[in-house]
């Protein structure tokens, strides 16, 4: 396994590996400004697809028609525009999208419902579809192999770098690799948070069962996220499996896929809005796996938790309070035990709380382990800190 | 009804009216600093006694007593100290916190069980009982007339303001008077925000249902009233109704009780941690309370709809996003109305964006109504914005 998080821009690909058979281009159509803010990525035969969205109850165009057009499991193409997410924009937003659709489709050669569309960026007002449709239409002369990250370029909004990452399968003396490419939850103008992860393999799993295997990866990964407790109109998660290297077992299909969703999720967390550490927190000897992601939640969204982080502040009532508000999942106080880099913090002594508050001061990567003591369960989550950079981020409208 | 907000310390009382009976003091006692630290208010009569505490799953000491002395319907005294909130002190905690109410009842010749106690402060740490209970001992010689103030002062902690309201109620030519005191969601060392409120009444309704009257208020004011989403461990509510000003229909005690406890809620709101606005939510055409105030919550929780609040960034979509990821609770699109300041900001053009983001910029006290159109039901609730303040109050670790 490789892993990268590396800075944009990248003029290099040394190092990366892509999967066979998918070209891809981002480019600048003008937009909002002159960075990159249209993409497109191809695979030369039809995949086998599976998507998981936004569970916003009110999810923008792109995803309805991403809907339809994953049911039938089948994709070779997506098509993404950043600077404008195309949310709130009624019946002019889906026929939209689907017009995005078709006009790539008929670049690219290929029926429309096999592109799953995408858009990031302002809500409520809609795409310019005089720079879109064009662009669509003239997809294909900028396609290029080896170039996913360059797409992976032009899906970022106020990310502050390029999310990539990419695992290599060895199997019956062939190979084949899983590339994940995301945005993460930088604000966009106007400033609602959207996640955006797109996974491509030239392995497919010899089982039929690609939607349930991105679910349960997507559950133990991206559903593990949380920067800010919000939750975007536009969250997705799609996965392309060409099959041109051929099948491999399930169950290492699934082991890389999680590999490159963990990597992604970790990166997300890190670049969240103002962050200036990523948190990895266990929740273990839970009842069941929804106890400990609730508690880990509460944990997580904790204003509280998330300020001491930043500051170094070692309040591990705060910790205690986040669970103990959890006011539907009565964990005894005596089983409970808290973590964090390996300080034991509960009831903790002057030493303790200098220890504890040197540890959050000093380090990037903040490892937070809670043990409920009522089971055998344990789920591991990811977040940031909460920072005054997130508080200008958001309070002040740009244009 | 008169309200009041005023700023501390005060040293006059003109104006402010104080039921029959009540007889009280705020002093220090050097737990931590020179500033008031500890306080009693004691009725000339045994009182019909009510009260509400936090449902956080790990309440401190003081709740733990406070729960069984107010079993009996009756209490006759309150003691009260700040700096110290006998959180997650175990079973010395406990004992302490009947130490206080037995040294207290003793030196106010009353039984111990109707004596309410109260801590707020750092969480983790012994009570410093050497300091208080000698101060508890000697409670009676202390206690003044018309000094509910002074008590409102002692159980302040990062509160900027006192935070006092009464209501004035006549019935048969008998004049009584509602009083009560909070204090707000200011962190406190190590910064657990707590609530404590307590209300004083020469009155007692004619039917005794004192708990229920209490419920039905708090239900519609401090359950309504959200800083941070955080629940501190010690929150709670106190009602002491003396009759020494005789009984008045219930319906006429809860509409004064209501007026004291919302104007208290919004002294709350107002004064939390870093805030610069008091934010006031109607959420109307509900299906039921429950919906609304489910929705309410997602809204004033959300930091992106906080923060968008105190920049007076015109992003009406951040509040489509905080109705929409309530998951469960499906409010059709078509039929959801937001209007902040009176102005319909759903689908705003650039004109009613700038309107709006004038509205925020320009008002201290900001009006949002949401309807969702799915039934009959109202609810109000409040909170405040999300500023870098908040963050500098609870990043850093101070002793």
């Amino acid at each position: 396994m490789q892993l990268s998080f590396l800075k944009k821009p990248i003029s290099q690909h040394e190092g990366m590996r892509f999967p066979k058979g998918f070209l891809a281009f981002g480019r600048n159509i003008g937009i909002k400004d002159d960075t990159l803010d249209f993409g497109v990525v191809f695979s030369e035969i039809p995949c086998q697809a599976a998507a998981v969205f936004t569970r916003n109850n009110y999810p923008g165009s792109p995803i309805l028609v991403g809907r339809e057009h994953i049911k039938s499991g089948k994709a070779q193409a997506i098509v993404v525009n950043s600077k404008n997410s195309n949310v709130a924009t009624g019946e002019r937003g889906i026929e939209d999208a689907k017009d995005m659709c078709r006009a790539t489709a008929q670049s690219l050669g290929i029926e429309p419902n096999l592109v799953i569309p995408s858009s990031t960026g302002v809500i409520g007002v809609p795409l310019p579809m005089d720079k879109i449709i064009p662009a669509c239409l003239i997809s294909k002369q900028f396609l290029k192999e080896a170039n996913l990250t360059e797409f992976a370029d032009a899906i970022l909004t106020t990310d502050t770098k390029r999310k990539v990452s990419f695992y290599e399968l060895e199997h019956d003396n062939r190979t084949g690799v899983i590339f994940g490419i995301a945005k993460g939850a930088g604000m966009i103008e106007p400033n609602m948070a959207t996640m955006l992860s797109f996974i491509f393999s030239d392995f497919v799993p010899e089982s039929d069962n690609l939607q349930a295997i991105l679910k349960r990866v997507v559950d133990k990964t991206y559903n593990c996220l949380t920067i800010d407790s919000d939750t975007s109109t536009s969250d997705t998660v799609v996965l392309l499996a060409s099959g041109q290297s051929g099948t491999i077992p399930e169950e290492q299909f699934e082991i890389g896929l999680l590999e490159v969703a963990k990597d992604l999720t970790k990166m997300i967390a890190r670049d969240g809005e103002g962050a200036t550490k990523l948190i990895e927190l266990k929740v273990s000897n839970a009842k069941d796996e929804k106890q400990a992601k609730k508690i880990g939640k509460s944990i997580l969204n904790s204003p509280l938790v998330k300020t001491a982080v930043y500051g170094g502040d070692p309040n591990w009532g705060r910790f205690v309070m986040a669970v103990g508000k959890v006011f539907d999942e009565l964990i005894p106080y005596e089983g409970l035990e808290i973590f964090v880099g390996g300080i034991s913090v509960k009831g903790a002594d002057t030493d303790t709380k200098i220890k504890l508050s040197n540890y959050l001061k000093t380090n990037e990567f903040i490892e937070i382990c809670v043990q409920l003591g009522t089971g055998n369960s344990e789920v591991c989550l990811w977040s940031c800190d909460l920072t005054e950079d997130y508080i200008k981020e958001n309070a002040y409208y740009t244009t």
